[in-house]
C-alpha cells in the first residue's frame, strides 16, 4: 500500500539527513521529525547557521584546515612554530590534536588515507600540496600523526617515501599505554610498542 | 590552551546539530566537517530543504500528523475510514503503520506518553483533542497503538479511562510473536501473550 501520508519535502529533507555520518534512514527520520515539531527552536536557528556556515566557511588551500579565513587562522598564526608541520587525516584530528594542546605549530590535512579497497589513492590525498610545504627550507620536522591503522601507517610509510630527499626530518607518533589505561584490557601490540620504547622513570 | 583553530560559525552549527537525536557532540563535529567538505552536493541543498520544510511543513491541527496541508492529507483522504480513530505516540509511529499498510483508518498523534519522571503529565499530550473527536457519533472504534513499554502501557489505560462513556471501543494491538521471530530469543512475557492469545490453525 504505502500511500502518500507526508509530504515530499520531509522525505526529501529525510534522504539528505541521512546523508550525514553518524545517521541512518531510521534516526534521519527521527531527526526530520524533531527539526519539524521544533521549527523556532531548532530548525530555523539551524537552517541559518547552516546558511552562515556555506556562505563564509572555507577549507583552507594552504592546509585543509576549515575556517571562514583562507589562509586559515592556524597558517597566519604568527606565534606558531613555522618549521614543524603536523600532518594528520581529518580536519578532526587537527581540532582533536588543538584541543589538547598537544603542539604548538602548523598543520597539513591529507583529506583521508590511502585505501586500495576503497578505492583511495594517493592522488585522492593532499599529499603534492605536503611535499610542496616541505621543501621550503624554514621546514624542519614532519611529525605524522595519522591513525594507528593498518592504512594509516601504509600512508606514513608512503609519505615518508615522498618526502626521502628533502632534508626534512620525519617522525610519527609515540606507540604506548594510553594515558589512564589498563594494561589487562591493552592489545599485544600496544603492550609490546610500550615495553620496547620504555623511559626512565 | 584550546586556542581558536576556526571560526564560531562551525561551532553554532555543531552545536546545533548535536540537539538532532542521534547525533552526539562526537557525531555532529563529523556530521559539520562532512557539510563543510561537500558544500554543494550536501550542505546546499540541505539548507534548502530545511528552509522549504520550515516554510511549508506544519502539524496537523486535527490528527498531529506533519504534513504541507491542514487538516493534513491523512485526515481529508475520503477513501480512509473515518470510524476508526488509531492513536500513536508519535508522527513516525503513523509513518510506521502506514509503511506496513496495515489499517486504512485516520490516526491520532499523542505527541509522547505519561512518564511521571520526566515529568510528562496528560497536559502534555493531545488527549483533549482524542476525546473532542472521539465523541463524534461518527466514530466507532479507537486503536491504541502505543508501545508496549511501561509508560505506553499505562498511557494506554489513562486514554481508555478518558474515553470512558462516548460509546466508543477502544481496542489495543495484540501481543504475540513478531513475524519471524524466534521463540528461544522472546521474553516471558511475550511468550505467555502468545499462548494466552493463541488461534486456531
Amino acid at each position: 500500500m504505502a500511500r502518500r501520508v507526508t509530504g515530499p519535502e520531509i522525505e526529501r529533507l529525510i534522504q539528505l539527513l541521512a546523508r550525514l555520518p553518524g545517521l541512518g534512514p531510521r534516526s534521519a527520520r527521527r531527526a526530520a521529525l524533531q527539526l519539524v515539531k521544533k521549527r523556532d527552536q531548532l530548525l530555523a536557528p539551524l537552517t541559518d547557521a547552516m546558511r552562515t556556515v556555506h556562505d563564509r566557511v572555507r577549507v583552507c588551500s594552504a592546509c585543509g584546515n576549515v575556517d571562514t579565513a583562507d589562509p586559515c587562522t592556524v597558517c597566519t598564526d604568527p606565534t606558531r612554530d613555522g618549521s614543524v608541520i603536523v600532518v594528520v587525516e581529518d580536519v578532526a584530528d587537527l581540532w582533536a590534536l588543538e584541543r589538547a594542546g598537544a603542539v604548538n605549530a602548523r598543520y597539513h590535512v591529507l583529506g583521508g588515507v590511502l585505501s586500495p579497497l576503497s578505492g583511495i589513492g594517493p592522488d585522492d590525498l593532499d599529499i603534492t600540496g605536503l611535499v610542496e610545504r616541505a621543501s621550503d627550507p624554514a621546514v624542519k620536522e614532519i611529525i605524522l600523526a595519522v591513525n594507528a591503522t593498518v592504512d594509516g601507517q601504509t600512508t606514513a610509510h608512503y609519505v615518508t617515501d615522498r618526502l626521502e630527499g628533502l632534508g626534512v626530518k620525519v617522525t610519527r607518533l609515540a606507540h604506548g599505554v594510553p594515558v589512564g589505561g589498563e594494561l589487562d584490557y591493552l592489545d599485544e601490540g600496544t603492550l609490546t610498542a610500550a615495553i620496547r620504547s620504555r623511559t626512565p622513570f
